[in-house]
């Protein structure tokens, strides 16, 4: 049955009925249609609580924005489960108020208003307290006194400090109420991050890891070092260098190809090191103030402990044989998949308790931070099952979820519980395509749910202008992923400018470090570090970065230039991006800037600073820009939102 | 809790959860966005039976039209409810046929394929009748006998008689099926069908309309004819001609005033007949196949017998008096509004019974469809409870909204129950307004429940060109109505080019019929009648025109000319329109076709003709055109599919 407001499209949800998201402290946008019969003048809030806590209600408005759209937003304080409900009633006070000020303004008689107005007064001022109810009292006399104009009568009736009283339902009865839909709150790097990926057996093991190449990493302002799996490798159909079926006695294997007689997925590959070693490795980052990731791959080399003592947890092939891993024509015969739904429920259960059980494995070790490996391959059904086993006990956990597959695959993944979702930026690279994909991301309907992680490059993938491109095109891919997401990720060599393609039609890299091992020279005076030192600090300086949701696209007058802006919760900090996205010529453009939009005047220059040149300039609403290959990006904050004009 | 498969955004559906529409042999477009993980291959129908009569299950197959989308469609045969559902499944013959063929076309090894074809067709005979079983038994036999070479042994069990026989679920344990999603099925008049308005006392009253007006009205085409209230006027605060407040003795008030001591909303004002010649009306157009169609107006002069009857149905001021109605600072003192919810829930329930007796009353008197006035001004509530009141009991009932408000609100009258809504269509003038307004209606989501009745007049709106038109403008928007919509309507003059205005900014007529009764003359040469009657014989004769989502538009070289194509739901009938939407210019075009979009050979002439003008044309995929305002429009047909090349 309908209420007697109708109370309809709310923001935000996921279309499954699982929790949409946010982070502590972040301003969300909630949204409604709202309407009903009738000219009456309604109003609305959104309530919202903990409800891991049985928390108190908070409480905020919501105004209608126009085609019955109503909008506000909220702000959640506490990790954790969180339910909201739109509220919508009748506002019998603005409702009088319109009638009785408009019948004023067309000169007509009001007839019974003034008494109607004194009722609705007299109704309210019992839920008051004194000082208000003795002016709500005066105000109600007013309306009475036949000896007075009507103006005069109405005054006091009209003031909007009496509005303010009388804002709220007057009583539940008159309240129409939605369901609660359920938020779900992480903390802030959910939404908000810098990730380095490294292999640490390029880098001589866990503890040199720690002791070398995190400080780095760290120095260069990262938040997260991410490790692909460092578990045992197999050795049955172990891949050798490019990916080779025939590889050589020293050849490492992917690491990806989990387990060996050594231990499986909670073990911990000997030529990496110990437990102790990778302990060190927690504390170093955590002394740093950065977070360890682990990859969270569920297959099983054919060596894998699981092979053995549990084969019912396998596809089993009518030669009785494991089936290997398999798209045809493609074989990964290094692979064996998991069976997900074996024919008993009960070795179902059991699997699915030991694949929650790495997670609570690395969690008792102090991982917070899964990258988890093709989820879009497993049960929806397990993920749904397993990420709130994990996250009720542990709220602070993140999953980020390496799917890349079909848009609604994506999207289903996020809204049965992945805290981030790789995304397809990677393909993204000319001004209007990358707008597009912005707006779904930030504004769409995903925006209640998915929260993106950008990546210019991965082991797996070097696509788009890195292939051919220069420093310039490094520089381009690395601001927009560090700009347009609060959180993206790079693969190391990227500061390097790594770019030998497997080949022309593969999006691999040449000598994969999946298959071997890599030396590299971090001192490389060519190196990209000190440049992205810059960004990386910035991002942290500059909370307008720290959000999805508040990009907004600024116009101009060339397709090979894209600029943006952002701006802080809170109004303070303001943001411009503006990126050549052409790494071989020079552009000029001219912004088209709206400024009451980015909270500065309309009519008074402004100065900004840019954070890779160090320069200032003062702009107007229509600055004009000319960005080189060398430095192809502005990265720009307003220092003082007026500045004398010259 | 997910499933194994996601299915999700199902159409036809409300977003309120009340049932979608359809017409009893309407093809209704069907659709869902159903996926899993990994990449076995899906399979997916959809189901539906009436539920009034507990009936027999139909299905027909989804298919996979890119992005995670499936489509297909349902047609049903019976009036009354109905359920849908949507069922997927994991095709385990498709997936491995894919695998097998993909693996032989790679020259790959087959590996136990051969044996796990053997055991899916093995596990599937069982269900399938001897004959198929035989074959299934051949095809495996081959499958397992190692001395034929791998392509003689898959022959017979890839034949794609084989995958007919294995199509549909294995077993319901395996399928995913969605909740129920309700549909209501109306008759065809629902949706299809040629209106007429005329005001009885005009015409001399009930009896004088069925003898003199309805055979005129019937043989221009028209299929009901719509009565404004019949009801005795009030005379209390009675408007005089062009609605002032000072009447003469002889103004007869306007009808929609329902209500003095004669009687209310189940009476019949003595000055229109009687009860006997309101039945001979009734008897008079079902003779000539038509309909009568009554006013549903719910309010009451202040004479109406429910005023002194129950004054606890009415909104009472603080002075004790019976509020009038008004929208500030209008005023409508003739009329007082319904209080839909007294504050006692008896009165609330007395209140709704008598207001759905009325439609009862008038259904026992032979009435079927009812123009209700005004219902985004009564609870939603209200009409989620009375429709199917009435709908239940008499399936054939009609309700046409006439709610020319917000969006959202027209939208949610629809999706509570009503049968057909008034648009926006007399506002859309220019062609990409109008294409952009009818994809709205005939695709977006609306689609599924709210169907339009385009009216190029009533009696309260003379807008747009027809405001300074001439004949041209006339015949432009009732092309545009008749064709563009199955179901559209005119007010009486209109075929008269009655065209003044009340004023240069008041929507309605100058001397408005709503006051004043009129002296037409039908029979004037200067009649759009005969024209008209083309119009109607032509959309009679035309099942393509019947329906309301196969519009597709043609693109051309002119924004003041607009071209659309309907094919019927069988492909029989394909009809083209073309419009010159300037009544005062000739313009030329050339239309771009998509041939086969339209059941067309794409390299062959074919041959239209014009209703109209009774020319026939031939041509090919970029016909030019030209439309003089002296006859702005083509209703072609498709005469031939192919001709011979000149």
């Amino acid at each position: 049955m309908i209420g007697r407001i109708v109370i309809d499209e709310v923001r935000p949800r996921t279309p499954t009925g699982h929790p949409a998201k946010a982070v502590v402290g972040e301003t969300v946008p909630v949204s409604a249609d709202i309407f009903r019969d009738g000219h009456d003048i309604l109003a609305a809030r959104v309530r919202w609580r903990s409800t891991d806590k049985d928390g108190e209600w908070a409480e905020a408005p919501l105004h209608h924005v126009g085609n019955d759209r109503w909008e506000g937003t909220l702000e959640a304080t506490a990790l954790g489960h969180h339910e909201l409900v739109i509220e919508a009633w009748t506002d019998a006070y603005a409702t009088w108020r319109h009638k009785v000020t408009t019948k004023l303004g067309a000169g007509q008689d009001l007839g019974s208003e003034l008494a109607e107005g004194a009722a609705l007064l007299a109704a309210r001022a019992r839920k008051l307290d004194k000082e208000d109810r003795e002016q709500l009292a005066a105000a109600r006399g007013a309306l009475l006194d036949e000896s007075m104009s009507n103006w005069d009568r109405l005054r006091d009736a009209l003031d909007v400090s009496i509005g303010q009283q009388l804002a709220g339902p007057a009583s539940t009865k008159e309240t129409t109420r939605t369901k609660p839909y359920p938020l779900w709150v992480d903390r802030e790097r959910a939404l908000y991050g810098a990730w380095y990926e490294l292999f640490p057996r390029s880098e001589g093991g866990l503890r040199a890891t720690a002791h070398n190449r995190l400080p780095a990493v760290a120095d260069m302002g990262f938040d997260v070092l991410y490790l692909p799996p460092i578990h045992p490798i197999g050795t049955t159909k172990r891949k050798g260098r490019n990916n080779t079926l025939t590889p050589e006695p020293d050849d490492p294997g992917s690491p990806w190809a989990i387990g060996s007689p050594e231990g499986g997925h909670t073990s911990i590959h000997p030529e990496l090191g110990t437990e102790e070693d990778f302990a060190e490795l927690v504390r170093a980052a955590q002394s740093r103030e950065m977070e360890i990731a682990l990859d969270y791959a569920l297959q099983c080399s054919p060596d894998h402990p699981w092979v053995s003592e549990h084969p019912e947890w396998f596809h089993h092939r009518a030669d009785g044989s494991i089936a290997y891993a398999e798209n045809p024509p493609k074989r990964y015969e290094d692979i064996y998949p998991i069976n997900f739904w074996p024919s008993k429920d009960s070795d179902r259960v059991a699997l699915w308790e030991a694949c929650r059980d790495i997670f609570l494995h690395w969690i008792d070790r102090g991982v917070r931070i899964f990258r988890v490996d093709n989820p879009h391959t497993k049960p929806l059904a397990f993920w749904e099952w397993v990420i709130p086993q994990v996250r009720d006990r542990y709220p602070d956990t993140i999953f980020l979820a390496e799917a890349f597959t079909r848009p609604k695959v994506m999207a289903a993944l996020a809204a049965v519980g992945f805290t981030q979702s790789y995304t397809y930026f990677t393909w993204r690279t000319s001004k209007w395509e990358l707008e597009q994909y912005l707006i779904e991301l930030t504004q769409g309907p995903v925006a209640d749910y998915m929260r993106p992680n950008f990546w210019p490059n991965t082991p797996d993938i070097l696509s788009g202008p890195l292939r051919g491109g220069g420093e310039a095109a490094f520089k381009i891919r690395l601001m927009l992923a560090a700009t347009l997401a609060p959180a993206y990720g790079m693969y190391s060599g990227y500061e390097l400018l790594e770019n030998q393609p497997a080949s022309e039609t593969n999006e691999e890299y040449h000598q994969s470090e999946k298959y071997e091992i890599k030396k590299r020279d971090w001192d490389s005076p060519d190196s990209l570090a000190p440049w992205i030192t810059t960004l990386n600090r910035f991002r942290r300086d500059h909370p307008a970065l720290h959000r999805l949701r508040n990009i907004r696209f600024i116009a101009c007058n060339n397709d090979a230039v894209m600029a943006f802006a952002k701006v802080s919760d809170d109004g303070a900090d303001t943001v411009i991006g503006v990126v050549n996205l052409d790494p071989h010529t020079s552009h000029e453009a001219t912004l088209y800037l709206d400024l009451p939009a980015l909270g500065l005047a309309p009519d008074r220059p402004f100065e900004v600073e840019d954070a890779f040149s160090g320069r200032s300039f003062t702009w107007g609403p229509n600055p004009y820009v000319r960005l080189d290959p060398s430095e192809p990006a502005h990265l720009l904050h307003v220092v003082s939102p007026s500045v004398d004009a010259p």
